[in-house]
């Protein structure tokens, strides 16, 4: 570790002339506001702009939506939205921003977005209501393989710390660009586990999100990279993407879990899922270990093979692996994709492979491409199938 | 709980036209750039323009810094700043925003800042060095008092799991408009304890961090409440300033924290502190359960007894209750607050009814004023007192 020095002296020499205060909301506008025909109404102050627009992750409309001046204020109106969780910006004259009067933001790879729900469905599950809650913790295990401490998000659920009972486990994997940080973020998938279980629909379970990006310890500005590390798309880092090195040391983080967490260590009671790059971890760590879990899900699986080097290990005679993991006979083999996502036809691919391989799947076909909304849906489908 | 129903038959009905990417990070620039002279530099690209401010917290140039258009790229630089962590806006045309191409945020009350660090002192306490890392978990308490589930923020030292042996505790509050994500977020206290610790400078602690506003159940956001319930002011909330109802509840914090953690349950291991309307809380809560902490700080406390309640139970016959507590003669009463601070006449005033208590205590006075930076910085000069 560096040297760290405190040097409250030399501050001390500074004039003082504190800014107490640089600047909290100035205004009373609340933005946006949901309509209960579920329309969504944005309101920008921007008096001087020329033009502003609104672009989110909703359909109607083509997710943009230009605002007109009324009032003095920027405004436009969604059509009514199906209820989900929507993130977007702002574009004022070229500069794209969160919306500057709403304060929940979350971070996707690069970018920060402004977000709200949409109630009276899938919506519903994302949001806290009154019931028991689990604990979700960001803690470290040390990688032999990377040779660091690496960091990683862990839920466990209501009663855990009371009951002596042990439970089964979900390790749930992120895309590129994503890290330990984005299930949790915007997957939202603390309030829809706490949501699943309070019904009764989901048995309660640990989920593990582990940071599937080996090159790192964790989330940018959470590891000793600090702000020099900008997030980006994992494909960009190099070393980073699709080398089998991740997948190969899974067991570690495995070990890991069931050494610190009231776990039944057992494949029976043991599922993992992931979506996009998590996808296409999820397929080979499950193939590469085919007695460790009983339960795999790929969410818009990355499963595009010309990217990834099939030398590798982790990925070398997957179609044997395949066949000795069929006669292993998963309890769950689920693959979800939308029909917009771009990865479409290359999980058709993969169903054609299992077949060869003779793999019993479940083939979930959505609609939608490559978003969030549908990696928070497959999520509700999938976890009330698993540990039954 | 509401009853949820999934509604993906509705969605599947809506014409599928995803925004696949609602719009990561379209530039190549990079801001601020922290200058090895630790003068910093920010850069932002609005084409359109006719004015681009910075404001930051810093005292250089009060903290306003006026964009010069250089090569298409606004751009203005910062004297040399003290080391510290730096929390910004920028003003663009009169809309206040982030800074559009830096990931790295926090939310202050109501509003979203940008954040940098400047290295070589106080800063590189907040950020990640490779060293052994403590655990930060989010979890809920039941308040009969409120008749309510509360969410609080926990940390545990390196080797917790690990260790058979129990810990101290601190308990750490906020202010008012802050939260118990407060103290991890804008106080980097995760990283500030852990360096500590690495350093031998600190004893492993445990550092709790509950929700001073008991009206609500948690941070805006993360409660039952959900996004309808905006972050504010404390003091603009009905029901929640000063009333001393979470004063007179805190042992059911203390209670929880003793049966769900290794924690050491005596005075002689237990600390509390708290920055400005925590600070009150501390007063209040300490002056109140004389036998429960051994170590009190108030970080720019929030002493204006002009808006307190003084015939509530918690604040009534204060100065009896500090006489008590003086002859139980605490480890350590430190009160810190700077010159600049508009609640530095209070904190004397706190002083003089000390003295006429009979209370020994340690008097730290800083530049500047009511600020994070100053918060940040007592609890270095704080912790390293605990538990010795």
């Amino acid at each position: 570790m560096k040297r760290l020095v405190l040097l409250f002296a030399a501050a001390a020499t500074v004039v003082a002339n504190a800014q107490q205060n640089i600047g909290f909301r100035a205004t009373d506008i609340t933005s946006p506001v949901v309509n209960d025909d579920h329309t969504v109404t944005f309101l920008i102050s921007a008096p001087k702009a020329k033009e502003v627009t609104v672009r989110g992750d909703w359909e109607a409309d083509g997710g943009i939506g230009k605002c007109r001046k009324v009032d003095g204020v920027w405004q436009y109106t969604t059509p009514p939205l199906p209820s989900e969780m929507y993130t977007y910006r702002v574009n004022i004259d070229g500069v794209m921003m969160t919306d500057p009067t709403n304060p929940f933001t979350c971070r996707d790879v690069g970018s920060v977005f402004s977000l709200f729900y949409v109630d009276g469905g899938a919506g519903d599950y994302y949001q806290v209501h009154k019931v028991p809650h689990g604990t979700v913790a960001t803690t470290w295990y040390h990688s032999n393989t990377t040779n660091a401490d690496r960091r990683l998000t862990v839920y466990t659920p209501p009663c855990y710390e009371q009951n002596p009972g042990r439970y089964p486990v979900l390790y749930l994997l992120h895309g590129s660009g994503g890290d330990e940080n984005a299930w949790t973020e915007l997957g939202r998938i603390a309030r829809s586990i706490d949501n699943l279980i309070a019904e009764g629909k989901a048995e309660p379970m640990i989920i593990v999100m582990p940071n599937g990006v080996c090159t790192t310890e964790g989330a940018a500005g959470e590891t000793s990279d600090n702000l020099s590390f900008r997030p980006t798309m994992t494909n960009n880092i190099p070393g980073a993407y699709k080398n089998g090195i991740f997948e190969l040391a899974f067991p570690e983080i495995v070990n890991f879990i069931d050494a610190r967490y009231k776990t039944i260590p057992q494949k029976e009671k043991r599922a993992i899922a992931g979506l996009s790059m998590g996808g296409m971890h999820t397929l080979a760590i499950s193939a590469n270990y085919p007695d460790m879990f009983d339960y795999v899900g790929l969410f818009s699986a990355g499963v595009d093979f010309s990217m990834v080097d099939m030398d590798q290990p982790a990925y070398a005679n997957l179609d044997e692996k395949w066949r000795i993991q069929a006669q292993k006979e998963p309890a769950l083999y689920w693959i979800a994709c939308g029909t917009d996502d771009f990865l479409y036809n290359n999980n058709k691919e993969i169903l054609r492979h299992l077949d060869e391989a003779g793999m019993k799947y479940v083939w979930h076909e959505s609609t939608r491409g490559h978003l969030w909304s549908n990696w928070r849906q497959y999520f509700l489908i999938f976890a009330p199938q698993l540990f039954k």
